[in-house]
């Protein structure tokens, strides 16, 4: 329907997560009626990001370097570990400015629907990272994957691997939302939030 | 919180029309992992779209060359023109194919609220294009703006101009959506519906 190349742009738009035929068609007649300058800006920065962005060679974050500002700064905790499952995730929890220590992202959760199995995770590497250099002194490692499914397999197979090190495994703790109503709280979640019920201070 | 070049990428993305700051993370997490050839695609074709795509020097349509294909097109009927806002209103009455005539596309409608005047919108080429040439055919012209309030004013001011010339002026019919439901419709639609009835064949 529309002229090669912005059919070609819209294409392109709506393999995008979450952007569908609609918004495809609105971004690309956007982009057809701005400034050139700021869709260079764009197209730039799309691929500066692919040139630039690498993974920590120590605990796969996105990083600009060959280590992550966090692996490269001295005053987190070496001491502390927390494993998540993405890059997004470190960022969620860095929000937080609870968690001062350091993280090593898996790169996704085991899911055998989805054909990932724990080789296909950066497993191997935390094994390694907790027996060598840095690693060695970590005294308790935080399992910060998904509540969900996949998350918790991940979880559990974690737990067994690590074991044998002897360190202070711990889970991130479940419950209620907080700013939630109780009665909108699904029953696993208040269950859990039942199981988990610590003394009123 | 991002490393520098992911956020320049996040705040870039949250720039284009209906991408939300969580929308935004989303598509540049989505990059991140993606096939470094899939974000050149991307990158190429909005470069490509800002270099290729100009404005059809007889009707302002979307065009690849100084005329766009509508225009180049001997089938058309030159002796019909359909005045419409934008680009995206020529595609949307071109998937109806009810139309087979030509196109005078105004690029907006006149809002003194944003300040577009009739100065702003190509109506001076429009009376100039209806003077000579190719535009001496024209019998009809259509009037196909937004019905909206902008659309409806912008098609009270062609009126004006355009009744000198002795043309058949009309506009598209207003009334019920077709596979809407009557007591959904708004009244100042239920009425105009009302106004428009026609014999029933």
């Amino acid at each position: 329907m529309y002229e090669g190349v912005v059919q070609d742009l819209i294409d392109e738009l709506g393999r995008l997560p979450g952007v569908g035929p609609k918004g495809a068609q609105r971004i690309a007649f956007h982009l057809l009626q701005a400034d050139p300058v700021d869709v260079r800006r764009l197209a730039d920065v799309l691929l500066e990001v692919k040139a630039k962005v690498k993974f920590c060679s120590t605990c796969f974050n996105v990083a600009e370097d060959d280590q992550c500002r966090i692996c490269r700064d001295p005053r987190r905790d070496a001491t502390v570990l927390c494993v998540v499952e993405e890059y997004k995730d470190v960022v969620a929890i860095e929000r937080t400015r609870e968690f001062r220590g350091r993280y090593h992202v898996l790169g996704g959760a085991i899911s055998p629907i989805d054909g990932i199995g724990p080789e296909q995770l950066h497993i191997r590497e935390l094994l390694a990272r907790l027996g060598q250099g840095d690693g060695a002194e970590v005294s308790e490692v935080i399992l910060a994957t998904d509540p969900n499914l996949e998350g918790e397999a991940t979880a559990t197979y974690l737990t067994r691997m690590l074991s044998p090190l002897g360190l202070r495994i711990t889970r991130l703790a479940s419950g209620l939302p907080v700013g939630g109503d109780l009665e909108y709280a699904d029953e696993v979640t208040l269950g859990r939030a039942f199981v988990g019920r610590q003394a009123a201070t």
